[in-house]
């Protein structure tokens, strides 16, 4: 394999060899899987090719992850870190000389204190699997989305994860008290902070929250729980015009104090869609341009269910809300959020391109419709299916162009990436950059920024091993 | 003036006129203070004695303060920063061969977005001023502390400042969205972001947020506002024991759902000092062994106040409760948080000296019974003064040995912090590290996390010219 050579000791070390054995000797035979066993696992939950890589460890423990790291630096092995595999920007993409991290071993539970309202977990710990341990013990951590039942903690700290109740709970950086990490030469960092407050230094775990495995390996995390809350009441909403929308998010917010815990938007066209025959059940006239998806959490059954019902009434008093559907069990419920969360109506197409860009609320109107008429421009056949997480400023648009050709991605990416500068939009609000946007950070952030971020880069990660494509060239 | 001598361009050009003379070109003679000038104004808000130093430069804007630092970094001039003063751990000490870059004319509240609940303000704006600003808009700035009239939103940036509202709404770190920092060469990094979410790249601001400007010095700043809130609700508590302080928390947290918004304990000898004749009235009984402070707002003014009374209602019936007064007027309310915020009956005992410690609530009743007793056995004529952001594991310690000598204060570190490492306690929860608890920083953090810090300073600041001697040595 042609590989780079360095000046340094371990330029003649770089064969095979010395990394299999290494590898093998570190993890154990069923810890490290090369050619066949490899080729049997999809690349990740959106792309089905086989899995190519010059090999792929799984090791048990940080400080069998250390080693590799060590070895890996030693070597000058580059590696790319797996989690659940379901992100959505080519993030966790392998080159044949790549080595493959994968948490899938360390997936522990380790502890979860009710009293300091603390779960101390492994990084390849499913989110789902997260969420229940702590709901058996009334507690309950925020963070939620679509993909709970594959996605890894460590995979939601790397990318630091959006979803559903961001509006109420923040961003999982909020969510993350301590974390543990190792470094590119196998250095464990280990700040596993329990408390609410710790201003004693710098909060290193900062730095590699959202950093897309670029700086490190995230291992192990203790993540803030909340008391688990008794009420849920959630509506869903036809409205008809996008002031409405915008009115009703400022309405409930004020008549509900912080109880709004989700208010999630669907156009029109992305609720016909999901809900053509064969596949969700509509709930309402499928005729509107937008329905939403309201919850809020509370801690008395009773009144705040009055406080919910009520506020709709007002809402709909004043005009904001045109029909409404509130679900009387918990099946009718999931079937509710079934429609938001379950696009596989819209993803058939294909191709389909997904976007997640942010910008400010008033601005979105206008923004999608400059979208949608240049995709409608270059592409007659095509469709354009937008959701959003409006109370966050972030909206997820599913560009399907109906038709083939060699530059269709690229092209929707313009029609997409193209207006929104001029919103002093983001091109990712919550899933990260990867190799997918590389060359659309430049939209966002500035020549000054992005040089900082590299010079980041190579202090942490001078030999440019630690997911080394992935948002800037280093 | 002595100075090590360097290898590169800037050696030679090290005199005290190039200096004096640069500066004045970049900011004009009314905003360059020497001498006289400097000494008329006091170190800081707890130390009286005449400001020495180098100079002192207030510059109009971050392009200036930009040229300031060029010219500094160029002539490898050390800086120390100041915004408010009001810092409790001598992270703005500054030595007479050091120069003050002072943000007090840089104090603009820039803009207000009420759609996007955004604030843009310079760094030397005042956190009152700022709070009052956002609530003529009918907007809430959440953070809140005693300081809130000197203290300035780079400040609390600099030094990710607490106060008593972070049980909801969370520290400084989790209310600014955007950030704009002037490196150590006079780079100016301008992350103005403006929305909730935004994935693109590594979030740079946090890197600067909570590193009391030895990174960076910060120059303007997005924060992240909240509706108003409609109702506010107070009760002053009187408690029999800690674990009714703890009970009463997670009944309140529970039956308030997210709206409980302060939870201050004062411990009895606290309430007694600040109560004597001459001071603060006492609006109960003096002798419980635990006062608090709860606050509670919401979005009804009417169920607010009704669902409020009830819970201390149904607190009382269990027996976590022992006597309660709840504020009739804006001014009664005024007057019980006097009696926790201001505390003058305490620090007037000369010497006092102010703690700031973290650790799992589990644990505070006996750390406290632990320090006080080993204060009394050093200094029998000794007092201690505890109150505490309990929701947040925090404790704040007024420790008056009521005698002199040499080491007092290294005396009185070791028994706050001496039992401290037992509960895996952090040796600064809101107030920083500064010079003050330098010694300190090694009992919270690892040699491998400061051996972190250290390479991420050297990387940003090489030549050691930020708040040089704050933290840790570079």
């Amino acid at each position: 394999m042609l590989r780079r050579t360095g000046s340094d000791d371990g330029a003649d070390l770089r064969t095979g060899d010395l990394l299999a054995g290494g590898l093998l000797a570190i993890v154990g035979e069923g810890s490290l899987l090369t050619g066949k066993a490899l080729a049997e696992r999809p690349r990740s939950y959106w792309d089905p090719e086989p899995l190519n890589a010059r090999a792929l460890v799984r090791p048990r423990s940080t400080e069998e992850l250390g080693e590799v790291m060590r070895l890996c630096h030693r070597l000058r092995q580059p590696v790319v870190t797996h989690g659940g595999l379901t992100g959505c920007v080519q993030g966790t993409v392998v080159t044949d000389d790549e080595v493959v991290i994968s948490l899938e071993r360390m997936t522990a539970i380790e502890e979860i204190d009710s009293v300091g309202r603390t779960a101390t977990v492994q990084a390849g710990a499913v989110l789902q699997n997260v969420q229940e341990a702590v709901a058996r013990q009334n507690l309950y951590f925020p963070l939620d989305l679509g993909a709970r039942g594959s996605c890894t903690i460590g995979g939601n700290i790397a990318t630091n994860a959006g979803g559903i109740n961001v509006i109420r709970y923040g961003m999982m950086r909020e969510l993350v008290l301590g974390l543990e990490v190792v470094l590119a030469d196998g250095t464990v960092v280990s700040s596993m902070n329990r408390m609410l407050k710790n201003n004693s230094g710098y909060d290193l775990k900062q730095m590699f929250i959202g950093s897309e495995g670029t700086l490190g390996i995230i291992t192990r995390a203790v993540l803030r729980l909340r008391e688990a809350t008794v009420s849920r009441n959630t509506a869903m909403l036809a409205l008809n015009s996008f002031a409405s929308v915008v009115g009703l998010l400022q309405f409930m917010g004020r008549a509900l104090g912080g109880g709004l815990s989700a208010y999630e938007v669907m156009w029109g066209d992305y609720f016909r869609a999901v809900t053509e025959p064969g596949w969700h059940r509509a709930p309402m006239d499928r005729d509107y341009p937008f329905y939403v998806i309201a919850e809020a959490t509370g801690a008395d059954e009773e009144t705040d269910a009055a406080q919910f019902i009520s506020c709709l009434e007002r809402a709909a008093g004043d005009g904001l809300v045109a029909d409404a559907v509130i679900p009387k069990s918990a099946g009718e419920r999931a079937a509710l959020w079934g429609i938001r969360e379950d696009f596989e109506a819209v993803v058939q197409l294909k191709p389909t391109f997904l976007y997640d860009v942010s910008l400010p609320i008033k601005d979105m109107d206008e923004y999608i419709n400059d979208v949608t008429a240049g995709l409608r421009r270059r592409w007659p056949e095509g469709q354009c299916h937008v959701i959003g997480h409006i109370g966050d400023g972030n909206l997820h648009l599913f560009v399907s162009p109906g038709t083939s050709g060699e530059r269709l991605h690229a092209e929707a990416d313009e029609e997409v990436y193209g207006p929104l500068s001029r919103f002093g939009g983001s091109v990712s609000a919550e899933h990260g950059i990867g190799l997918e946007k590389k060359r659309w950070l430049p939209t966002s952030r500035s020549p000054t920024e992005i040089a900082l971020m590299q010079l980041l880069k190579r202090t942490l990660d001078p030999h440019n091993l630690l997911n080394r494509r992935m948002i800037f060239d280093a």
